[in-house]
């Protein structure tokens, strides 16, 4: 079986990721690539890579020799192209965040104008692989995750399946390379501002994962309804291109031990989430250019009602379009980890 | 008035740092730079700078010419050759770790083998300005803080005075450039294990800053005894040369308002402390090559009994050499600023 | 078919990115990996990646498992395990520079000890497939090329080959990744001696790839054997993880015109050489993380007589293990790209 | 003596420089900073410095009130108001390239308009100390040189003035940190674009600084007229933010020896100028964040008519900002040092 794909807006980073991605994947064939900005030229021209695909403006893309569209395009503009997919029978994964809150209100607070299709927030199924993978099957239309949080729950899963915290406050202090800002000209990731610093920005429960975060792990939270889940979000620059890692404090139930081990069972079957052995601490490194999400847990001397949980993907893989790919494995029936390992 | 000094330990990091220095003070003159390993060599043969300056083992440095000594040594050695120097009736500054801790029994558990000379440990002045600056002025011997500690106990050091702290737990969650490793050949310092990863390393309270911050720290703490301060401290190792950030995280008094303005008035005075303006965040750029802490104070939003502070500094200046001098105008009645700004 | 593989040094970046490269290969099997430091423990242990694969010592690899052995050994221990391996039947592809140059005596001048089997260098065949391609097919023995000789080698292949020369000396302005450096602490790799700064280094002839690029070059080169063909090549070390860009001067016969058309006609059937169009210049960026040498041809306004190349690879992948794979792959039979795109 | 000084463009990455080293110099005062996005905001708050200093319009500044005018405008607009500074009366230093060029008409060609002042090129001294100390030191107008031009220039200035040269050609392969593209948001300086990659860039003697270098050297260059002296020139973007690093080819007559003694013969007397003894090589370590040129000379073995030097220096120090504070001290009789050690 060969799926046949589309990408909506080629040209950014995890356009081009997922055109590597595909590109090495034995069952899906890239049928179209779109970039309204670049319509016309191919794709080896407008980046230093090695795809040779001619890019479509949107309106000349075939929509029906696709049985599946991506779309990694920016919140706004992808809604309105998933939205016409969607209207001509297509399956979509939405890398974009406009499918990923499931109440209207909070998406116009969080991103400043309604909603344009509220309706399909109720169908949009919110694909992060290790919570909903069987509802990801058969979804016409998927919510890839935000990169951070993606980490940030698949750091906290655990713990929230036990009911092993004991405060509903998160901490979760969060660093990123530069390709998670996109790829558009601006003054902050000009070279020379980003390198040999780093920069806090939108801390303060002020960056726009905060309710995506909060969606996702309040809907596990068993504590009193009076003190719901709240995460303390602080995003950091990194100077480096790709990568994430979260350093997530919590509060814990200190009769409990072995945190290292039931994340391991928790984890055990996934294909894509590795737990350290006790003693080894997670790195970027461990996780670039990979769709692992990779994970340390991590006890606090003399203080038995703390845990810490270092948690470490790539943003472009895990966090985007290697994820994406994961979910298009799941919804086409496929092995999970084609073109991924 | 000109003050003659003696580094010992010049070819590391801090040592080359305070070369730069003190090249540049109008009232300081270096009368010796001493170096075991390259001894007999000159400075700007062994380091890519332009400092011809001899280099001399420890036998042969020349210790009642100079006034004031420096030692950029390593913990352990260079409590010898500070002994050696106070003997011979030098005033000193040791950029090491050696004197920074009051107790011999916490030195001893830290640093793995009993302190050679406790009783110096009760002459010794930590030479945090901020806090010191009367006894630095008159000591003998500076213990110069480390560069983790300096990050931290100035972001803290307005709340603790004002006692608005509600919990002895502190967070800190700290990111290091990599010359605070020190200069010498290990793998965990080779470019390729550093560049484009970030690495938490002794986390869980096992760094020997751990001890250092609750001593400072915990002096100032006004809560019950029975719950002492604590700081989950996480240093994070970043691909950069030089720099800390430290992200703190406090639970406070609600009813208090204005924290940046309470953070202005306590460091109105002091000539290397920078509190930005609301609404502004502190960077590694705003200290980087500077002998300025840059802090920055943010409230959390709708989460009004925790607050955030972000604490910046150059972990080879203020965070080591540049506080050394800063130490040494304090000592001799100079221009505190002279040579720093 | 499925080509089982042995490897001799799994723990350096060669190393770890053959075993990144053979994991995705559909034909081929790791039977073991060895490594003397690390024997017992398990790669993903060692480095920080997801290969879990117990590493044996040299004493324990069943060498008869393998039909094909790589060494990503350093040279003078490449050599020794190559010979063991080739004595028991085994085919080889060295990856160390042990069996590159034909000449013994060259060897000893070079390397600083004598050959220790000369005779294995009249059966050793360098491993260029764009130069070499059949005699690999049948080779018992591969030398795999040096990371800069390929991709100084083929940015002028086309010109050697057509004659178009005029002047035996060549400008070669190398420019590479730590990774080149192999992965051993060292002063020289430090981070903070490497990154924000250029390093030139073995420059004036001085670098023991000189004998391996004259000895390919000199072999096409059809000048006057008075005026043997000569590279002034000068490396310089990037603070990057890993690329190779050389910028290459030549002086040519003005009269011909077309010089991208020459390049683009004679690797047009080559699957890892990209020829970039007229108007576009290679960077790193181009080949990095990819099995391509990417080339862009330049002619000198005004100086008919000169032309530039730029050429850039990966000196992990077409400077090393990539190029391995691939000669594997002509080795066996199989699909030349198989596991490389 | 106080040197009054006003900025215009005190907000790009040469104005930043600029003001740090003025803030550092005992004769030199800051009377005004021009910028005219951010007229009305102060320095400190457009950038992550210390400077606390009002940022006036260009209709605003207070030219009266200063002895001297910096400019650190791009071409075209800095032309404008060194014209403005100059009819009042005011001496200037340019850091633009717009009074480089003697010749209205290769200015023209190279900037793509024709030049606004042709008779102020005939009365602007450019700005080399090592070159045209005497005529700055009376100069109204100094036109502060290039970052390559000044590495290039200071690389082959002995060898010219001695007559030692036997080729015309000369070939400079340039590398350059990102801070010399300026301060403005693109694609180019994109931080991902940058990092982990190395770009040549407008090769083949297309870049604006060709003319600029030719103008120099030709002056100097005792060859035949009908050849006359020509850079091949190639600059590449390093992934660092600041630093420049030329690697310079030429052909030179054999017999003469001792090349790294006539270059400290040369420039024995010059503060900035560092030649490396024999067997180092310089590199940008050796030049960052100072305003030292550091050379290093090198044999090429075997081939005695030729000879490579490394040239070092930091674009924003001795390429810029540094040379136009040596410059001011030269033109009102100061150290000329001041401030730049």
């Amino acid at each position: 079986m060969i799926v046949k794909v589309g990408i909506f807006g080629a040209t950014g980073y995890t356009g081009v990721e997922l055109v590597k991605l595909l590109s090495r994947h034995r069952q899906a064939r890239i049928v179209f690539a779109h970039s309204e900005s670049h319509a016309g030229a191919r794709l080896s021209d407008v980046l230093p890579c090695p795809y040779d695909i001619p890019l479509l403006s949107a309106d000349d893309v075939p929509l029906q020799a696709a049985d599946l569209i991506f779309s990694c395009l920016p919140h706004g503009p992808s809604a309105e192209l998933c939205k016409r997919a969607l209207d001509e029978g297509r399956r979509v994964i939405d890398l974009s965040a406009d499918f990923r809150l499931r109440d209207a209100t909070s998406y116009a607070r969080w991103y400043g104008h309604s909603h344009p299709y509220p309706d399909l927030l109720k169908i949009a199924v919110y694909g992060l692989p290790e919570i909903h993978r069987s509802a990801i099957a058969h979804a016409q239309l998927v919510a890839n995750p935000g990169c951070y949080p993606t980490s940030i729950i698949l750091g906290l899963l655990p713990l929230l399946e036990a009911g092993a915290l004991t405060d509903p406050v998160i901490i979760a202090d969060s660093k990123s390379g530069v390709s998670g800002a996109g790829r558009k000209a601006s003054l902050a990731t000009h070279f020379v501002e980003v390198n040999e610093s780093l920069s806090p920005y939108n801390i303060g429960r002020a960056h726009r994962h905060v309710p995506e975060i909060e969606q996702a792990l309040g809907a596990l939270w068993n504590g009193a309804p009076a003190a719901p889940l709240r995460v303390i979000f602080s995003p950091h620059l990194l100077p480096i291109s790709r990568g994430i890692l979260s350093t997530l404090y919590v509060r814990i139930k200190p009769v409990h031990e072995g945190w290292t081990e039931l994340f391991h069972c928790r984890f055990a079957s996934e294909p894509f989430v590795r737990v350290l052995p006790e003693g080894q601490i997670a790195s970027i490194a461990h996780a670039a250019h990979t769709n692992y999400a990779v994970l340390s847990v991590h006890p606090v001397a003399d203080m038995a009602s703390y845990l810490q949980i270092i948690s470490c993907l790539d943003n472009l893989v895990k966090g985007a379009s290697g994820q994406a790919v994961q979910n298009m494995n799941i919804m086409f029936g496929l092995d999970e980890t084609e073109g991924l390992r």
